[in-house]
């Protein structure tokens, strides 16, 4: 008998990574993704196909409003940066930054493993490649565990919740490799931020760009195509 | 000049006295309602009224989706339940708890505060009369600030961000004593859980009879009509 987890997943390829991790663990998937005025909503899209391919017992979509605030370019009316270097990105929390975006993002996951009764709950963050975003930190998802603990009626000031962060420690690199390991299929994860109006990767945001440094360093093809390659 | 606060306003009377006292200690109000699918969405239309009433800089209603899950009598197709004694209340986390609500609000407040560069976020949370949330506690407050110090670009490890819940430790009696000093009206402010088609509040959920206890304690008279009285 599988226990129960809530898995985000945004349909990009660290979250497809982590799905199939925890089923790999044992867990029984169940995954969330969230229309939250995205640019890319595509990837939605892509998280219907990844959630259909590695069996999750069910595949919500919250739809919330991160657009009323504003202030991040995945969401405003911001242009997404273009060709910086790793070194940028690694540098300044970025603009595609959206305030406190996991912390919403994990409390939907904690209210719904609270109404599934489970206590587990995956996230895809990464502290490698995204060094620049607070919320992709072990400090931040230790953080939320003290506040699921003494949040919820299922807590109850415990232990009893945990937030697993698979990737954490990976490089790209890593998580295509282990992707593979698990017979993800990477030409239905989509990552970039900005992609033409034919879907196509723009191979020159930050995303675009991390990703195919993780396929060359991996040593593998990325399946998807690229506008500029 | 005054400084920037987020403060959560429900349209209830707690959110209202809220509303005021973040005014009266200085801060330049900010206010944030959610329409959630919560049965009782008259509250929103209070919210507009407390919040214009009250004077703030701006009052922003995210749509957010908290029916996804179910599991509570709020947002589900649960029986509200009437006439619990207040002993019960005080036992039981009741049905018409949210899964990880106030999680889900204050990581909203944090992302405006966020955008807004404040550093302040109010809420009327009431460990006294609404013991059985444990979304509702000190101890779930503090946590909450330590997430964001974590969790944040703004928050960057320190202690940027308070959580005020002015009321945490008061009666309903001290909260109504506390409105009328500041002018609060509390004609314009919504609190049931279960009204009538006409609006009227029931005066028999939990939130009216909590209410109707503050108001009679504090010696004031509630100026709203109820149904059963």
């Amino acid at each position: 008998m599988r226990k129960p987890a809530v898995i985000l997943l945004s349909g990009g390829l660290d979250s497809a990574v982590t799905l199939a991790i925890s089923r790999a663990e044992g867990f029984e998937p169940h995954a969330l993704s969230f229309e939250y005025g995205q640019r890319h909503r595509v990837e939605l899209e892509a998280a219907g196909r990844v959630a259909a391919s590695l069996s999750v017992s069910e595949h919500r979509v919250a739809r919330i409003d991160l657009r009323v605030f504003g202030g991040s370019a995945l969401t405003d009316d911001i242009a997404v940066p273009q060709e910086r270097s790793i070194d940028e990105m690694a540098r300044d929390v970025p603009i595609t930054y959206v305030p406190a975006r996991n912390t919403i993002f994990l409390s939907y996951a904690l209210a719904w493993a609270e109404v599934l009764h489970a206590s587990d709950i995956f996230i895809g963050v990464n502290a490698v490649d995204y060094s620049g975003y607070p919320d992709c930190r072990p400090a931040f998802l230790r953080a939320f565990e003290a506040l699921a603990a003494v949040g919820t009626k299922a807590g109850d000031g415990g232990s009893r919740f945990k937030i697993h962060a698979p990737l954490i420690e990976c490089s790209k690199a890593d998580i295509v490799r282990k992707g593979i390991g698990l017979g993800v299929d990477f030409a239905l994860t989509h990552s970039c931020y900005d992609p033409l109006p034919d879907r196509t990767a723009c191979g020159r945001c930050d995303s675009c760009q991390l990703r195919l440094k993780g396929f060359a360093e991996a040593g593998f093809e990325d399946p998807i195509s690229y506008a500029t390659r």
